[in-house]
């Protein structure tokens, strides 16, 4: 990446001395051949929690993050790789990875079927690294078209779904008072089941709120005829949908569930790409989408095309990560059945402004791309 | 539409004597309003055939086609519906579904979804009449974006595929003739098999070129095992690809040959729709999409995407059609394996001039939208 800033340097200084030499015409050709080289740039930003995240596997107070941006033709592009630990990409392997990423071999980010194309064979896995790249240059392709991405995609923006906010585990003393806190703003409240205390969460959260709830086992029941009977409990609680309730490879008990479930169960663990949607038909009422697994929104669009086309309903979901990939999958939204894109929330040191919850909702704005300014 | 055009003439005069009246600013206020009004025309078109067209049903000179135009916002998109009488609509159908399409209710063209949603729920069926409206609201907003369809969609238009050209049934002096006629011009040629002579038409086609074959037995076959020898016959004569060789309900006999045939198999007649995609996997290799029977480009692509998840082959095809259709489908091609676009190239009174075959291939241009110019 410095060698080629460098190079690019030294090719503007020949430039300048070719203007000298030849004149107008050869420094304007050499001058837009420049300007029109793809650049991707890449730095770390670890996300600092504004709370204690914790999950059935897990409790942590940062979040490794990598943003990038690419420019081509004075336009820039952005996008953002977020890296929960449990999902095996960090700082190093996602820096490691755009490094090998050679866009100058592009003449046009609107290609982006082959620029994705290419990026998905460097290497398997590296499913945030990949989407970095995806949303970055999903972002350029906005701005240089002038529109809002769900505007290009066809999409209504009041078709956006409510989202869920997540209530992590704590005393009750804390639990009711995040819900109290953010009980005005959000009409759906989002709760990790299938770990001590899950029931005494969500008593506490409905002795001060009626909001319906989502529930997240992450696989953290093991017992399909318990896990049943928890499902009923959970209704009678007003919980609206289940997600990962079993240990995501027993698909078989999975699908003996969703036969008998009283509410829809979703797909989290079990699913990363499009290549899981089909297998999952008959196993789930639906999938949860996160562009971090998926490598962004190309594949998060084919999947929702697919799933829906089986009968499945669509969640939009997110890692801990900035306005910048909340916003990029917000894009998609008015697409969605439920919504868990509150991310962007959960840090101190968001650097972007993008799409806001209002009234619980997910509220797209009318800035090209993917919606986002940058603070900084 | 006569009444709506009225109307809005009689708007017109209502803003001139307000402006009289109110002055500047009322008059801006409706002329912009009237100006935003989504309009909607459609005349009928009835396609001129250069030679007499036989499948293994009929023999025709002519098709009814219906062309359509959305003006929105001073952009006009343009669109076609093409009714071969084999699938039931007719201009009369066409004009009376698009007589009941108000498009006066959406602000935004580019809410394609909720639109599309709304013309398909007007009424089942229809495929055509609905693909006419799709059509021209996706000419219009790829004009509002300036750019071709193919580029919003982020793919290469190098990645086109090769079309077949038909040659017809005739006696074997024509075939040879017509054969040599477009030899120079075509990669690929296909022929209607299934019908008494198709193998007459197969050698005279040989005597005079080696050219690959694709072949379409449009249900003409009826025992399973004797189209596994025609399939087998039909690859030692340099056939690539066969379409729907058995009738297109018996779903598990054409199954039974998929898993024999030395060459892909891929459905026509057995498919109509994005819902019945998923329900031919393992049963054909490759489905064949054409926009008069899937309503339009946007389920189009859902198709391609589930198909290809499927891990089945694309091919696109059209009906006797001018280069407004025609074009429009070539906008999907980098996405497809096989293509047969030949429509516009059958009729002798194409209104439109758009995608080319040069040397065999699909060649898209770089004119916003479909990509085409209105001759007349």
């Amino acid at each position: 990446m410095l060698y080629h800033l460098i190079f690019y340097n030294f090719a503007l200084r020949i430039v300048a001395i070719i203007d000298d030499w030849h004149g107008y015409s050869a420094n304007v050709w050499l001058r837009k051949e420049s300007f029109r080289v793809m650049k991707l740039r890449f730095w770390a930003y670890p996300l600092q929690l504004q709370h204690t995240f914790t999950v059935a596997t897990c409790s942590r107070t940062t979040t490794p993050d990598v943003l990038v941006s690419i420019e081509h033709d004075g336009i820039v592009g952005y996008g953002e790789a977020s890296m929960p630990p449990y999902l095996g990409e960090s700082i190093e392997s996602v820096m490691a990875f755009l490094s090998r990423v050679n866009l100058s071999q592009f003449h046009d980010p609107m290609m982006v079927d082959d620029i994705l194309d290419y990026v998905d064979h460097i290497a398997p896995g590296n499913c945030a690294a990949k989407a970095a790249v995806d949303i970055a240059l999903h972002d350029w392709c906005g701005k240089y078209l002038g529109q809002p991405l769900y505007r290009i995609w066809g999409l209504n923006p009041a078709n956006t779904p409510f989202t869920t906010y997540t209530i992590g585990i704590d005393t009750p003393e804390v639990v009711r008072e995040k819900t109290l806190e953010v009980e005005g703003r959000f009409r759906r409240l989002k709760v990790k089941v299938g770990v001590a205390g899950d029931h005494e969460l969500i008593e506490s959260i409905r002795s001060v709120s009626s909001l319906p709830l989502t529930v997240d086992a992450n696989q953290g029941w093991t017992d399909k005829e318990k896990a049943l009977d928890e499902i009923f409990w959970l209704k009678e609680q007003g919980v609206i949908m289940v997600e990962q309730p079993l240990p995501k490879t027993r698909l078989d008990d999975i699908a003996w569930l969703t036969q008998r479930s009283p509410l829809p169960v979703f797909a989290d663990e079990s699913l990363q790409r499009l290549q899981d949607v089909t297998r999952l038909a008959g196993c789930f009422h639906g999938i949860n989408i996160k562009l971090m697994k998926c490598t962004g929104l190309r594949e998060a669009q084919k999947m929702i095309t697919v799933a829906k086309s089986l009968g499945m309903q669509i969640m939009l979901g997110c890692m801990t990560e900035t306005s910048c990939a909340v916003s990029a999958a917000a894009q998609l939204s008015p697409l969605a059945d439920f919504a868990d894109l509150d991310g962007n929330l959960l840090i101190s040191n968001d650097p972007y402004e993008g799409m806001k919850v209002v009234d619980g909702k997910i509220t797209l704005n009318e800035k090209p791309g993917i919606g986002i300014t940058d603070l900084r």
